[in-house]
């Protein structure tokens, strides 16, 4: 408990943008988010007061971290599992546990576990990573999309669930999230819904759990990959959800009340903005000629050093018609991406 | 600039609640909001990782707050109009200018511009502050209501206009805004914008202008306060506007083209939320029972030390129904004063 304010002190193991937009929703809470980051420049480093920057491999490191809060929580799920439970040991709170955080790290318990489960379980995707969706010849052989179940879940076991959204790579990179998944049925998404929520209680997570789904182009659902924290793919829920993810991660963890997950408009595309050539314009310019481009867009900049082609941040656009949302927003990631990534066209 | 991130340095005197908010809009821009805070339990100063302490009205604590911002600019309006002067003359960007700013601290010489223009003053109205708006009996004699038009100006002379909100005080004290002010004729609210833009442009504004108007029972629009910043009834702007007003504000000063103030929902209720009393039940504990109550309202709290009658936050409603929504924001504003304030009850 913060004395100052008579509010929780969650830290947040990682400093990215993910950690950076966790700060926003916990200002919001009264709160002020503890950050251990790598580098004093990282994202979250650069907007947060309490900062601690070291190795996130490295126990000690950790427990000098963990003092003073209340709960411990992840922006990413690269903390040893041995090192989880360390701090378990010592009495720290953390969410989600050692015993849920296993299974993103060691992906054949997981795969185990699903199946005993009965849960339908996609074959391992080498091509993804190489040639994304469209151009996967491979297994599985007939991938259409890639949807995400996003939910939440609290220690007590309340569980709130947002609408099933499409993810659209590029290169094995995501440059689109379509918020919801256009023309998925009812029925589907339910199904969707009901995977990841089964499954965030099976593995008794705590927090956001986000459970990537291939939707062949005929037959069920595919359970792919997990993450258990706030998820890029979520992104879009700071304008676009009643509550957004990053809120409602720090609501889980700390066993608040999980809130309203409904949508803020009928539909939300959110395009992924790549670092350009180092010789273009500068962000700031770039910026400029957006916001004269397109007064509506809502920006989410990452604050770290831009290097050309890695995710400098997102931008989000709401409205009625998905194709022309698509279009605003990729356009709009173009502008600040100065046009010359990889990542800039619409799947064809 | 910064140079780790290649975007503007926006400086920001005034360390409290509209500070803070404002950091979590420079946050989404990539930016990281540098802020000169009186002390370091300040609701900004405990989020932000770039913060001065120190005395706003000490020009040498602003001539070193000043150095390595793009643009200073204010949370508050109380920075001696000399020691603005003196930042400029030292070749400071400070926006608004002290030119502008003056007319903030100085409300004879603002009183006198008005009628200069020709346009509508209020009458001074001293039993506002003592007895709120359906109590007054002394002048203004038929004042109605409050109406506040809040636009955002940039240097070149860009204007953005938000829809005119109503402010409703309670022994003084503003407990609610709703947006777009209820029953408000088109004619009444399109006078009201003019009325502003026409101020931020006369007065060479930059940034957020936010001016107060009283709307007798009769007759037309009465100027009567102005605030060169953000404004605590722009609030609703967070959730309830495509751009919020912190963002604008900004936008504004960079000189960055202004973002859309389109509303996001049909009405939208903010409640003011006070600090209850000290032997009541904690702020973490009121924050569990609110969630459980009302899953769907926007939490908003400042930060500080929560002081029995001190303004510690807000809380937004979005929907349709303004009365709904208005008793809905009312109480969830009680449940996290512990229903024990002065500023519970909706206005009779």
């Amino acid at each position: 408990m913060d004395s100052r304010t008579g509010l929780p002190v969650v830290g947040m193991v990682g400093g990215g943008q993910l950690a950076r937009m966790t700060h926003q929703a916990a200002i919001a809470l009264g709160q002020s988010l503890r950050v251990l980051a790598a580098t004093g420049v990282d994202g979250a480093a650069l907007v947060t007061a309490d900062t601690v920057i070291g190795d996130h491999t490295d126990l000690e490191t950790l427990r000098r971290f963990a003092k003073g809060c209340d709960v411990v929580t992840f922006a990413h799920n690269h903390v040893p599992t041995g090192h989880v439970l360390a701090l378990e040991a010592d009495g720290v709170i953390v969410r989600p546990s050692a015993d849920a955080l296993r299974f993103v790290q060691d992906k054949r318990a997981l795969r185990e576990r699903l199946r005993e489960l009965g849960l339908p379980v996609a074959a391992r995707r080498p091509a993804f990573t190489a040639a994304g969706v469209d151009a996967v010849v491979g297994e599985p052989p007939n991938a259409r999309r890639e949807v995400v179940a996003l939910v939440a879940r609290s220690p007590w076991g309340q569980v709130a669930s947002y609408p099933v959204v499409e993810t659209v790579r590029r290169d094995g990179v995501c440059v689109e999230v379509l918020a919801p998944a256009p023309a998925l049925h009812d029925h589907v998404a339910e199904h969707a819904q009901w995977l990841a929520i089964t499954i965030a209680t099976d593995l008794n997570v705590v927090g956001i759990l986000a459970v990537q789904m291939i939707q062949p182009a005929s037959g069920e659902l595919m359970l792919d990959e997990l993450a258990m924290r706030p998820h890029s793919s979520g992104a879009w829920t700071i304008e676009g959800a009643r509550t957004s993810q990053f809120e409602q991660h720090l609501r889980a963890v700390l066993d608040y009340p999980l809130g309203e997950t409904s949508l803020t408009a009928p539909a939300i595309a959110v395009a992924n903005v790549f670092g350009g050539p180092p010789q273009g314009t500068g962000i700031d310019e770039r910026l400029h000629h957006l916001f004269a481009e397109d007064p509506g867009v809502g920006v989410h900049l990452g604050g770290e050093q831009v290097r050309p082609g890695s995710m400098i941040g997102h931008v989000t656009v709401l409205g009625r018609d998905m194709e022309a949302l698509r279009a605003r927003a990729m356009r709009a990631a173009r502008w600040l991406s100065h046009g010359e990534t990889s990542h800039q066209s619409l799947r064809s």
